[in-house]
């Protein structure tokens, strides 16, 4: 099934793209004077490359500022759940509801600085992996494996089955984030929608929920400053 | 000198302007049946209340998504730079060229959670304290005081003066953040603009570069998640 994601714009995820060879690249168009790694990167791909006007680009493209950089690209591949469960160092990340595709973008940029090993996203009530996201994520996305999922309620009893410990980020949650011992086992880290949080099945679902002690006047995190902690919190402790 | 900070749009942002009472507010717009809370605080700080049609609060906003409220107050008071540094505590954050509104307002965000007792934010080629950025910040920067300096460097120097440490953070950085031994010292921690990091003259003057470990394919981390693993870190160590 294809997630609509043929377009790519934006220089960090346009080179990442063409480094990482994931998926084949049909064409790149380009404006401005410093970017012919991009071009020679396209080129050793096998992607036709057009020179064009800035207008071009900003005419061509999804998102605010391209950078004066488009891709045409094959749709990222599918990750399958149950795969990304069997690995025996799994650190994956589901988000549960996050609508805004620049979240989802920026949760897939640290979640794999951070060495995670997938995202799992649900199709329904879920923001899109669209060029406003692939942008946002810096070109993680052309490393990081993604499997969506019908529900991530499912996705957390598939967790369980395969033993993967799943840790809910939440506000009222029992565990200090930052004295969760779990990091070693293979796990699954949980966000919820910002304001709504968790959905009650998914926090039912969680063997651990974890809260980010909060020290000033204000009463959350934005969820791309939660899964920073969340996930620094994991490759902290993996070492 | 007015940084022009007078409207205040979005849920988070108003509530918490109407809570810190740290500046007057003069009006507050109001559309939407779920906002009595709004109302009742905007009626207990002596401010006017105009119940609007949703079109009107969007005519008036600055920002996309303003959620049915918009406030007009005082501008946010001026902190001074001087008295952040004496503070025993001080824990500060400077932004060395960071543009970008959201992410100036995520990073306040983040810093008051963690417990952060002043923002510190040159007042040239830096994104300015405007709607958005006070929407970005769900209503931190009510409580967080903000110094406006002429440039970074001079404001490392006025640290230096005062023992306290600064901390730049820095992808060649030689100390890796999370084995930064500092944090019970008052300290400043000092980011860079996305791309181009901090400027020669801020690293130079930093008394520690630190770099945040990269686990993954990708090459760096936005400010705003970076900002978050460091202001955290310190909260972590401080305890």
């Amino acid at each position: 099934m294809s997630r609509g994601t043929d377009q790519v714009e934006g220089r960090r995820a346009v080179r990442e793209l063409l480094k990482a060879r994931r998926r084949r690249v049909r064409t790149v168009w380009i404006a401005g004077r410093d970017l012919d790694d991009v071009e020679d990167l396209a080129r050793d791909v096998g992607a036709k490359v057009h020179r064009v006007a800035p207008e071009e680009i900003d005419r061509r493209a999804h998102t605010e500022a391209p950078q004066g950089v488009l891709a045409a690209a094959e749709p990222l591949p599918e990750a399958d759940l149950d795969r990304l469960l069997a690995d025996r160092r799994a650190f994956l990340v589901a988000l549960d509801g996050v609508t805004d595709p620049q979240n989802l973008g920026a949760v897939a940029r640290t979640a794999e600085s951070a060495g995670a090993t997938g995202l799992v996203l649900p199709r329904h009530r879920a923001a899109r992996i669209t060029p406003t996201v692939t942008k946002a994520a810096a070109g993680a996305l052309e490393h990081l494996p993604v499997a969506t999922v019908a529900g991530v309620p499912a996705a957390l009893e598939r967790a369980r089955r395969a033993d993967v410990w799943t840790v809910g980020l939440d506000a009222d949650g029992g565990t200090d984030l930052f004295e969760l011992a779990l990091a070693d086992q293979p796990l699954m880290i949980v966000l919820g929608a910002e304001g709504r949080g968790l959905s009650r099945l998914s926090r039912e679902r969680c063997d651990v929920r974890a809260r980010i002690p909060m020290h000033g006047a204000i009463e959350s995190l934005n969820v791309s400053a939660a899964a920073a902690l969340a996930c620094y919190e994991v490759a902290r402790r993996r070492g």
